[in-house]
C-alpha cells in the first residue's frame, strides 16, 4: 500500500500549484499552511534544492469529526499535499494517503473520517489527471 | 506502539508553546508552521474548540537528508508538535513519533533519519517534562 496519491502535471511549478489548490477547494479542502521547501533549504542551510512546495489541505469539518473522536491526531493534521518541479513544463502533485499514514493510530472511529478524507484526496488527483488529459 | 510522544505541563496554553518552542529550537527544530486550530474552527466551520496549536517542526538538515532517500516524504513533512489546552493551568504537548507515522514508508534509508529526529523529539519532551519537575 503506498503513503501517497499522485499524478504528473504537465504545467510549470507555479501553475501546478494554483490548479492543485483549485482542486482543493473544489473538495472542500481549505489551504491552512504552505511551507516552501526550497526557499527554506536556501535560507536555512544555503543548500539548493528544486521548487517544492508543501500544501497543508483541511476540510475543517472532517478534521473536527477526526479530533472528536481522537484528541492527538493534529500530530497528523493538515492534510499535506506536495508539489515539485519535475522540468521547466512538468510537475508532480501528491497528496498523502491519510488511510496509510493513521494505520499507525489503533482507532477505528477514527478509519472513518480517514477513509472520507482519502476518497476526497482521490478525487483530487483525478481531476488534475483529467486537466492533464484536456490541456 | 504509539504514534506520538507526549506530557503535560503545568502551564498556561500560551507558555506552554512558548516552553515547547524553545525545547524544539534547543534540539535544532525551527518552526516553519503554525496552525492556530481554534481559530480555524470558529472560522470556517463556527465551531468553539479548545486552544489547540499544531506546530510544524523541522530540522533543515535532516529533512533534506530524508527527501534525499524519498523525494514524497514531504507528504509527511514537517514533524508536529501539537500543544492543547487541558486546563487554565495545564496543557498537554504531544510530538509525533515520524517512526511510527513513517512505518507505512517502506524504504529503509529513510527509517535512519526518522529515528534521529524521534530521538531529538523525546528529548524535547523529556526537556519539558524535567522543566516541569522544576517548576
Amino acid at each position: 500500500m503506498s503513503y501517497y496519491i499522485a499524478t504528473t502535471l504537465n504545467a510549470p511549478f507555479d501553475k501546478a500549484i494554483q490548479l492543485t489548490e483549485a482542486a482543493l477547494k473544489a473538495e472542500g479542502f481549505g489551504i491552512i499552511s504552505r511551507i516552501d521547501l526550497q526557499a527554506a533549504f536556501k535560507e536555512k542551510i544555503g543548500v539548493d534544492f528544486r521548487p517544492y512546495t508543501i500544501l497543508g489541505a483541511c476540510n475543517p469539518k472532517l478534521a473536527h469529526q477526526a479530533l472528536s473522536v481522537e484528541d492527538k491526531v493534529g500530530t497528523m493534521l493538515p492534510c499535506n499535499v506536495i508539489v515539485q518541479a519535475s522540468g521547466d513544463e512538468e510537475a508532480e502533485v501528491a497528496a498523502i494517503d491519510p488511510v496509510a499514514s493513521m494505520q499507525a493510530i489503533d482507532n477505528p472511529q477514527l478509519k472513518e473520517a480517514a477513509a472520507e478524507v482519502r476518497e476526497r484526496l482521490v478525487r483530487v488527483i483525478a481531476e488534475l489527471e483529467k486537466s492533464r488529459a484536456e490541456a
